[in-house]
């Protein structure tokens, strides 16, 4: 029993190194090896996300840079942000579903435009959007770019509900591990 | 000769078009097709730049994407800049040359790096860097990501040349183009 414990103690003492370890970005290393990054789908069936360079893992401050792949069907939730946002298609096809600013209460109708294999797009600031693999047979992959990291993300039950009605996310799904408020400050 | 004089005056005309177009991030598409998009070497043998996302081809302010493809021995000069910036390597392999800040005077004897396809790599903001396709036989592609564009670059002659001497390129080769500096403030 005394063995059973402090086996216990050690798994759990082990566990915390290493989420100490991933969320930290002191030592990051130069080069690394994509392939070898955490991915997870962070509760989002159909999604793998790879953090290539980010704010809370590596210690940026102005660009993040993420490798998302959806498969069939898989896709983002209609969502809107104030940073700049880049997209680079690397594999597969899909859909850019994207409401222009022009509808001042809700997204509205949106635009639908094809996305394919080595195409860039880019989504204006603060327009409600989602990217969709509606590619019945290929993953989608994609490399996002985004700015002032780490996200602050609006997301939308549908293209009608109102921006008021909008859900602010954050941290996102994938900063959620390693986000730590900042110290409230409390000067006299 | 008239029909000439003519011919020359509509020539002037269309090239004035086509550079003020190239030029304008009006109208700039949502969805562009990599291949399609402008490349060139901006006097650099051995290079291939695409600039996908951009500062002044399409209205970036916090974030710019560029594509380049580097000839077996074609490489960056050396160079260090204030902005963030990462690497995504696409194809091939070379090295990395970083020298960190621990020189005050000049970048002093830079580490080596090898990189590889589907690995990834930063920049920290103002060391002294220099990416080199020291493969013989295989182009080096890279997807470049950098901060507050357009990049603003200290270029040095080799790494023991002091910092005060780096030379501001700026706008850089690929700016230089579509660069127009904002009106000097001459109010009373």
């Amino acid at each position: 029993m005394g063995g059973l414990y402090f086996t216990f103690l050690i798994a759990l003492l082990l566990s915390a190194t290493v989420e100490a370890s991933y969320c930290s970005n002191e030592g990051v290393q130069t080069v690394r090896n994509i392939s070898e990054l955490h991915q997870d789908n962070f509760g989002r069936p159909g999604l793998s996300h790879i953090t290539i360079a980010g704010s809370l893992l590596h210690g940026f401050k102005e660009v993040e840079v993420w490798l998302q792949t959806f498969a069939p069907g898989a896709h983002t939730p209609i969502h809107r942000h104030s940073c700049e946002e880049v997209f680079v298609v690397l594999k597969g096809t899909g859909t850019l579903y994207l409401a222009t600013s022009s509808h001042p209460k809700h997204p509205g109708s949106p635009q639908e435009f094809p996305i394919f294999s080595n195409s860039t797009f880019h989504i204006p600031v603060n327009d409600a959007h989602q990217v969709w693999n509606t590619n019945e047979s290929e993953d989608l992959q994609v490399l996002v770019i985004i700015s002032r990291p780490p996200a602050k993300v609006f997301t939308y039950e549908d293209w009608l509900m109102p921006h008021t009605a909008a859900r602010l996310k954050f941290p996102y799904y994938w900063d959620e591990k390693c986000y730590q408020a900042p110290p409230v400050k409390d000067e006299l």
